[in-house]
């Protein structure tokens, strides 16, 4: 197994802690499970903490190295082992990117359903955090997707989670137990995901409402009826604004203030139109101002403002992210708070984010503020946020995870008996606290 | 809270150990999670051991007392608390039955979509063993549609698990944690329930076959096909004649020898149209002798036949039943191996259950046999039944659990490492082992 005594730079530091480097005294590139388990048993030996790398693509650093840990980086077990048409499974290897799994399905019937922004993430990324995406609404979470997996423990055995079946009431389920703990738990190696037939039938539609208040109703109709659009996203000014100057192409006309974009899909044509139909009914009963199913153009270049929003933010400098999730019908209330904290501490703020599933991305941007200045801004707003996303039954994270950046304010979702689980479920696991120590929660 | 010293013998048998009493010291009825969190305070400074007991329907002695057990039943926790239309959540107790909510939700325009077999189940039991149904091709099983729930735990303490969001990447997922742990690792005595808008159009179509071959191919097309029925049930000789001959009715007459029944729901008519027409293509495409899509009157007869196999079973005697699961394409071959071992074992099976989910319920059946005979029949068929299953990447059990009945078989499905983190969760959890030890899975 190759293992680099230099540490290079871009392991040391995080998306999230790009000034300050990390220690590290070592980085292992195993290229399977049996290499990852040979390197947990030295680190045990030499009683090192252990911290897993992907391919660097989380925002809460929880692969930010400390005290001198041992990394090791699954970016070379990035093998696409096959796929089993018989029980539509892909398998792959931790390292594989989406990316690289999105261009291997394209040549078959098939498509993996969980779609996060970052199509640079690697598999056993997305499940260390539970990644969601959106396409959620409709085909649910990272977790949803993955039908089973090799994890290597703290001690260094393994064992296998999950399986083939569509039922399973044979014991403790492991599988989501390690799914979303972002290695502390345990070192996922090698997946078997869920694949599905790409439906034949695909359709954009966008909704434009005079205010925030007339999506927050669409969205509460369209949640209720029987249509399942597959993405269901919010655009609105400060989103679209970022986006347009970015691309620096305008947003298709359509009137209103705030919009829904969706799609629809589906395996007939006659079903299809249904879909359709039925959409705009509901946008027009929720008081939209304009309904209007896209041409081909349009629904591209309408995708292009959603897609490009966070680069429009990235493009104005430093942010700070947060990926809170709410119960639909207080979604745009989240919005309207969000945009309150940003004039109340004077900072810009925008917003995109996932309508159907209630999952909304704030990004608070930095401008000129100095480094107190914006450290002082994005405490005193989180201080605000993670409070009122309680208090309406959300959660602190949608799709992130806690890792290092958030875990002060877990608190205000997780009683203290669900602390004290978690850390006994740890400290059972993981008896010397060896694997990715200090993410997610302390133990003291 | 109501405590009886003397428990009644209805508790002390648990439908598989009918001859065979348990011990109990007491048992309690709680109303309220407050009075389930005394109980087990109270419980554990006597130092006694607790079983919890939901409505009795369970296939796998998992509530059966011993060793002069505390019992507690959940029974009184019967209150439906109420439906929550933003959010699309029911709220109930743990001792509401399937059969009561499923009556509260007629009046409204949602389901729950779990669909097990005995609606006399507590929605506490069903949470408990992770329940399946015949819906699970479409909607999932329990776990999939249960958001949230109060779990009691060893130590009194209570937290909640799950929310009524979409997304969660807020620390360990310990929702799916006690989902299916047989009452092992705590007392879920409130939950958030997932409800569904109901499909406005539904439709069944029978497809007969030459021989379960056929019916093989139909399901692998059908399942990997962009087509989701919400039920794929097999009927096959054994199971219709055990039917017929209960219900004294002839099943409606299709050529072949064996058959899928199927159903699709949609929400519009063209949608449904589709679904119908693709169902019959995949049938004929995978060599239907008869594809027919059925009448009112023929559907209710022909579910009359499918829902009555288990009471022709019951009524000739004694039987034994067991719920193993296979990925969707060695299903038909699972049936086939199961007859193979009746005929060795000279015993008469009966097969039912869920093609679309892998899932077959084989019942052998007692006829005369004497207890000894009975007992050795049982464990003879067991002994090649299960390793069968693990060879095929199966499962143990489905939807029933393991309970006392399937513990002696779990080491061909879960590896050595499984089985130490599952008891080292256990023992981290309820260090003094008080929650229905001995089940699932022994501590030694």
């Amino acid at each position: 197994m190759e293992i680099d005594k230099t540490v290079a730079d871009k392991y040391l530091k995080t998306y999230m802690e790009e000034d300050q480097a990390g220690s590290a005294e070592l980085i292992a590139f195993p290229k399977s499970t049996e290499e990852v388990q040979d390197f947990m048993k030295e680190a045990k030996q030499a009683g090192k903490k252990v911290v897993t790398v992907g391919s660097q693509t989380g925002l809460t650093s929880a692969t930010y190295p400390q005290d001198n840990a041992w990394l090791i980086s699954l970016e070379k077990m990035d093998k696409i082992l096959g796929l089993d048409d018989k029980t539509l499974t892909l398998n792959v290897q931790a390292g594989v990117t989406l990316a690289q799994f999105r261009e291997f399905l394209a040549e078959t019937p098939y498509f993996y359903a969980p779609d996060p922004g970052n199509k640079n993430a690697s598999i056993g990324g997305t499940a260390a955090t539970n990644a969601g995406g959106m396409r959620a609404i409709s085909y649910g979470v990272t977790r949803d997707n993955i039908r089973g997996f090799d994890v290597v423990l703290a001690n260094g055995e393994k064992l296998h989670a999950g399986s083939l079946n569509k039922k399973d009431a044979t014991a403790y389920d492991l599988k989501d137990l390690f799914i979303g703990t972002e290695g502390t738990l345990g070192i996922m190696t090698e997946f078997q995901l869920k694949i599905l037939p790409r439906p034949a039938f695909e359709k954009s539609i966008i909704m434009g409402f005079p205010s925030l208040d007339g999506v927050a109703n669409a969205i509460y109709e369209v949640v209720k009826s029987p249509v399942q659009p597959v993405a269901l996203e919010l655009l609105e000014e400060s989103g679209i604004r970022y986006s347009e100057e970015f691309i620096n192409k305008k947003m298709p006309e359509v009137k209103g203030e705030a919009f829904l974009l969706t799609t629809v899909a589906e395996n007939s044509a006659d079903g299809l139109d249904f879909q359709v139909q039925a959409i705009e009914q509901l946008g027009q009963l929720a008081g939209a101002v304009e309904v209007r199913e896209l041409s081909e153009t349009e629904a591209v270049a309408m995708w292009e403002i959603r897609d490009n929003i966070l680069n429009g933010i990235t493009n104005r400098g430093d942010w700070k992210m947060y990926d809170p999730v709410v119960p639909n019908h207080e979604f745009t209330n989240l919005v309207v708070e969000g945009k309150r904290l940003g004039e109340i501490y004077n900072v810009q703020t925008g917003f995109f984010g996932h309508a159907g599933d209630g999952n909304i991305h704030i990004c608070v941007l930095r401008d000129d503020q100095n480094d107190q200045e914006w450290a002082d801004t994005k405490k005193a707003y989180e201080n605000d946020l993670f409070p009122y996303v309680a208090e309406k039954g959300g959660l602190l994270s949608a799709e992130h995870g806690v890792g290092l950046e958030k875990k002060e304010y877990l608190h205000y979702f997780k009683d203290e008996s669900y602390m004290q689980v978690l850390k006994s479920i740890k400290q059972a696991l993981d008896p010397d606290n060896m694997l990715n120590p200090g993410k997610v929660f302390s133990l003291d």
